[in-house]
């Protein structure tokens, strides 16, 4: 394979980790981040943004080698835990027994990731450069840098973009004619607090868990982290009856948590504290088409498909698309052009379909979690597919606990979903759902399909 | 009224009809474009872009007081007149005796338009003045001189952006928090060709109507021009069998317009010269909400809303804007807040409506007006519109010749589009068409709804 010089657009999760499966082929590479070197940044635990690390985002990190590195700071969770308007506790498995997702903390993640590609002897770094814009004819990034104001102008043979949902990189190719582009943002915005460790230290709810108080149109959940405190996340609508809007006194916030997540909010001393210092945050959902310009330009992660966060797959789809285009460099060999047109038609439907398994999730978690009916169909569901694993692996299984195409799964599920709504339309589904009947029926079903 | 100091971004249709508007209110009224002066570029009649003005865009220019202006200039089309692969000619009105749409010169349109607003004492052009940034905090507009390169800042109350479907204002405005935004590009792109005048300097096509040459997947149109010319336009994919990609070769084009528009080709002596010297252009569709700022700045015309041009509404529809907001302005007074914010609520489901309507007209213009039962559709709804016009008004009627909201007008399309499916499905329609019976089922269908 001939050595290329190539720039990485953006040192964060996904730029990190791709710098070391380039800078492992031998290629110079080029790392370029407007912010300062994070590793220089303190991360207070507990009050970074924690994320929930899944197969295909380990198998990511496995290609880089560093998997055992996150695995020690990595806290499994084996199922939601919800949490009912009177504290009455719900316990729901992720998957098998065995299996479970990890909370990790962002900007731990994120320094590891870039330590490891500092250690390439080919990766060089640059903090503080701001790409301003890019010269596509020549393959020409032009930065700014934040410390001294300089210009700085530098051409490559490849340029990856992995500078998340604002991508810089991207807004240039929005210029380029026949490109596709949008950005819509949730009406609900969200906003973090902190349920911190019990007085002696120890975790104040149960760690194994991740938790969640649905509450239809909106929901909070808590993730925990290693100092033994949890991050809570509240997502509620800006505007309308229960809005961010309409908490903007002390005694409406401390009414509306009293009323709707009274047992987190008594484990949260400083509530109204971090209610009023911490930002209300929006969630934005990119798409574009295609993710390359002929075999200069590839966008990955964020910068290709931002998704809102409640499949818990951001990062994760970030990571793939490392172990996707890796795998389409070690077949094609030489051909970029190739290599990013393929990358486009392989992970373009896959990023579609994780957005839109996103948005039926946060409907699920805001709402059907709290639903008898719903979780019944996932016990059922669950029973089924442990006799027969070949027939029937739960939809969430797949996109948390196997490689099969985001595209794929999104298809499965929505077949699964037309076979469960027939069983869940008996009306003695209640009484007869462990009886060989039902399984029979379902058997029948998959079959016709 | 306060008086305001406005600047108008883009010296296009909408943004030199705006500033006339807004002159007569006596506001100072700054207007930028990127370009030279589009008075003193020679529009060479027949050469230039043409496009369908209807009852919209002369309410528009009668709000300016320019109507008879370019009536003088418009020519009426009182009809399509479709152009089988052999040459039979099938004719359909528009509308009612006596309505027409106009084929007009975009460029000579726009001269006039700008003359108009240069001739208030309160109106100042700027030239080749390229909007790089703005600053919503100040409002504050930044712009690099073509000619000199000089920077320029200016900040005004009001900044309207009507910098068209690439709009400046808007790519600032999508960097915003919560702005959402789309762009998308059509498969098929678009060539203009030529048909000169005949030998003795006559029409060599009936200018009296629009002509299509429909194809299914593809599909030309003509509009004639003052100088006895028609300007012709080719709808074809990008890729794919019938494509611009397969067009290559002398031999190619030359075999392709021979197949399919053999009529036409026969008058088009340049066609070869026109078809490879000529650019093939895409057609791109914008959506982004909302379209203003605060009291700060608000979008009009395809800066807002860039449409398909084939409902031959992207003009009308941005003279409707001005129609629109003017009177809201009117009704309002000096609550700026609330005149942008109600004209984003009125206008923003308008806007999706006729892209909507426009992406329909394309399937129905290329395919459906080749097709003898949609033909017959339209005569059976023409004369029950005739005979009942409270009780019925063809979708194309309220879209050209009437005042109702896009989006209301869609609604109702889709409404009789339901009711003539039931229609159309009596397998004896063909014959019993013209009955008091179908008449009668008519009536019934529309009471029932």
């Amino acid at each position: 394979m001939k050595k290329q010089n190539i720039a990485i657009v953006g040192a964060g999760l996904v730029g990190s980790l791709w710098a070391v499966y380039l800078a492992k082929k031998g290629h110079n590479v080029h790392v370029f981040d407007r912010r300062n070197d994070i590793r220089k940044v303190k991360i207070i635990q507990g009050k970074s943004i924690n994320l929930a690390l899944s197969d295909r985002g380990w198998k990511g990190l496995t290609g880089a080698g560093i998997e055992n590195e996150i695995h020690k700071v990595a806290l499994p969770m084996s199922g939601r835990l919800m949490h009912s308007v009177s504290g009455e506790l719900t316990y729901q498995p992720y998957g098998k027994e065995n299996q479970a997702i990890y909370s990790v903390s962002r900007g731990l993640l994120n320094q590891t990731l870039l330590k490891c590609a500092d250690e390439f002897e080919n990766v060089t770094l640059y903090f503080e450069h701001q790409c301003k814009d890019l010269d596509i004819k020549t393959n020409t990034l032009k930065f700014e840098r934040a410390d001294t104001g300089e210009k700085v102008e530098m051409s490559f043979d490849r340029i990856f973009g992995t500078d998340g949902a604002f991508s810089a990189v991207r807004a240039r190719m929005q210029r380029m004619d026949r490109f596709d582009y949008s950005q819509e943002y949730l009406s609900h915005g969200y906003k973090e607090l902190e349920i911190p460790p019990a007085a002696d230290g120890s975790y104040q709810l149960d760690p194994l868990a991740l938790h969640i108080w649905p509450r239809g149109e909106f929901m909070m959940i808590a993730l925990p982290n290693p100092d033994k405190s949890f991050t809570c996340t509240l997502f509620l609508a800006f505007e309308g009856k229960h809005s961010f809007e309409n908490l903007k006194t002390e005694e409406q916030v401390t009414e509306f948590f009293h009323s709707h997540f009274a047992d987190a909010a008594a484990l949260m001393p400083e509530m109204l504290q971090d209610f009023f210092t911490n930002p209300t945050s929006s969630l934005v959902m990119t798409k574009c088409n295609p993710w390359n310009v002929e075999d200069k330009i590839c966008l990955m992660g964020d910068a290709a498909h931002a998704i809102v966060p409640f499949y818990g797959q951001g990062m994760n789809c970030g990571f793939e698309d490392c172990s996707v285009l890796n795998e389409l460099i070690e077949n094609i060999g030489d051909d970029w052009e190739k290599i990013f047109s393929e990358f486009t038609r392989l992970r373009k439907p896959a990023g579609d379909a994780i957005l839109e398994l996103a948005l039926r999730n946060y409907i699920e978690m805001r709402d059907k979690t709290a639903d008898k009916q719903f979780l019944l169909q996932k016990k059922i569901e669950a029973k089924f597919s442990s006799k027969h694993p070949t027939l029937w692996t739960p939809l969430y299984s797949q996109v948390t606990f196997s490689h099969i195409p985001y595209d794929q799964a999104l298809k499965n599920g929505i077949r699964q979903d037309e076979i469960m709504k027939k069983v869940m339309d008996r009306p003695d589904i209640d009484t007869v759902w462990e009886s060989d009947e039902i399984e029979q029926h379902i058997l029948k079903l998959v079959q016709e399909n």
